[in-house]
């Protein structure tokens, strides 16, 4: 069954990120940018002020963008390296794979630190953090992740981000795979330090990530760094002092992330984004429910980013065949990340539409039930 | 005398990288990979395996290849980061901005360490190295840049090898911009671990560096890291458990340095390679004699890569016009860093050839002398 021609479209993802993004946005990378060079640091400029603006925040009132180069989760990592003082102590609040990974820098790091754990398929619980913090007075800072990829659960960033601010900690809020297409209310939630990237709800391409922060909070953060690359502040300084990075950037992804903050400001911005992303999801939970699939999470805490599924529990499924024969016909899925449940996963964002996730899951349908 | 119709080819970089690279290249990043996909991870895998043969080395004989997502600064200090116990102390041999920045990351990285400086326009001395591990046993890593990019200067990494290994201590070379042009003797020199990155003389585009380092070396670095993003030998366990970055690797960067690889191949490797920067550089020499500079280092001390001159000592010589006034015939040259001399620089890697020196070169004559 297999088209005995390559086919010359790529394949798309239907995956966290990397994703599909637009020809116009790779477009822009068929140029070389010389990453000193004033016109390049306009464009720098211009980007780092867009960010502020989807945010629906501005410089002028006090905020800053920090572009970081690396992936993501160097962008989270730099936020505690930077900021945490010596004698500082995170609470970070999981419940999958990119809370504990939050864990595991900080131990790295040596940086004091508390969990509190909630089941996969349960949102972090803010009661939990309020016993905590009236425990433990060392606690400076608090973490946690707004959609926890492992399932596409979304976190109550408002309701934690009040007992925090109740209680005055430093606020750190991993949105890597919700900034941009889930609206966010910086001063109603109380954050402080945002992280996302460049190649997720934005559609751009990876290379670099980006914090969202009070200037002022950041600037009293000196002396507290214990990495050169992954030093916030020293990165702030640098874009101050003369519009640059202080090590070599990934031009060509900025030139492709300028295209993709153009296109998304062409879509409606944030609110037409999510409403795309909306459309894909439900789209691919009736295609799924007609192919036999359930989610893993009940709708009220299901995200509309990415979906897991449960494994069919019938004789002969298998998620790796699967995989394969989607991948044949052009489709790419994700595998699962959960400790205790087979699933897989489902992305719907990235430049893909309602009608895409039909013929996957027609094609998924056809693949399981032949 | 601005074409009134702007140039629809890109400025040409003079620059120590991000440089000017091939339109082939540039053209791979037309596309979408997923990064879990098995298909992207060959590529990766791959890439890996052809590092190495560019050094001589292969992963058979024990060597391997690490891949890091960020610019050639962050492999540099994955290396500490990852490879220094808790008890390392690391001599630094110092001639310019990139050795200082060693010393910045290992003193905000609180490792112990010591520096030995030497002019700018010197190399670094080996000699001095020699009478420092005789007298300080503490030292248990030694590092040094081989092309200093302030300067253009080479340092002598057989040399101080020969001390380094003499006394049994590791040896960190950072080969950021000469390898892949420069040929470099592994067994020789008698590296531990080298590091350079996509976008230098490999002619890729930014958006990762990477390590080359003995396998056992690294997997005896067990419980040192001290940073989740920046752990070498997590990274390493990584690729050999399932060919995969832990973290969202620049996918597009991965598939234009995949094409950079087949192109140093088809033009005759580093020796090739290594041989149209000669030609560059000494296009570059001649012109700019004729245009009335001299270049900060004496030859024989001087690299093919990129070059330093000393301003004109003339009344009305103006670095800044003479940028602008390039950029807009569209060149871009590199400002200086020296801390004592006010130089310029001009770069002769990427893929640029002796014509677009000369054509640089009859351009600041012109612009300097009408």
């Amino acid at each position: 069954m297999i088209n005995p021609l390559p086919s010359s479209r790529d394949k798309l993802l239907f995956t966290p990120g990397p994703l599909t993004t637009s020809l116009s946005v790779k477009q822009a990378m068929l140029h070389d940018a010389g990453s000193w060079h004033f016109e390049f640091n306009a464009m720098v400029s211009r980007i780092r002020e867009q960010l502020l603006a989807v945010a629906g925040l501005s410089s002028a009132h006090g905020w800053e963008a920090i572009l970081l180069q690396g992936s993501g989760t160097y962008g989270v990592e730099a936020v505690f390296q930077t900021c945490v003082p010596t004698n500082g102590k995170v609470a970070v609040l999981t419940n999958g794979a990119y809370g504990n990974r939050i864990v595991q820098m900080l131990a790295l790091a040596r940086i004091d630190h508390l969990v509190l754990h909630a089941p996969e398929n349960l949102p972090t619980d803010a009661s939990a953090l309020q016993a905590l913090l009236e425990t433990d007075k060392a606690i400076t800072h608090v973490a946690v992740v707004h959609c926890e990829t492992t399932t596409g659960i979304i976190n109550p960033i408002q309701e934690i981000g009040a007992v925090v601010r109740a209680h005055n900690k430093s606020y750190v809020v991993d949105a890597m795979s919700s900034f941009g297409a889930v609206p966010i209310d910086f001063q109603a939630v109380g954050i402080d330090y945002l992280i996302s990237s460049a190649n997720k709800c934005l559609e751009g391409v990876p290379g670099f990530c980006f914090v969202i922060c009070r200037r002022d909070a950041l600037l009293a953060c000196e002396g507290y760094a214990r990495s050169l690359s992954l030093d916030l502040l020293g990165q702030l300084k640098g874009f101050r002092a003369n519009g640059q990075f202080r090590f070599t950037p990934p031009t060509h992804s900025l030139l492709a992330f300028n295209q993709a903050l153009n296109e998304l400001e062409a879509e409606g911005g944030v609110t037409a984004r999510g409403e795309r992303y909306r459309r894909n999801h439900e789209a691919l939970l009736t295609g799924m429910a007609e192919a036999g699939f359930s989610p893993y999470l009940p709708p009220q805490v299901q995200s509309y980013l990415i979906t897991a599924f449960e494994y069919l529990k019938r004789e002969g499924f298998s998620f790796d065949r699967l995989y394969r024969q989607l991948s044949e016909r052009g489709f790419i899925i994700y595998p699962g990340k959960l400790t205790q449940v087979d699933t897989f996963r489902i992305g719907t964002i990235g430049r893909i539409f309602p009608e895409d996730l039909k013929q996957l899951t027609h094609a998924i349908s056809e693949l399981v039930n032949q």
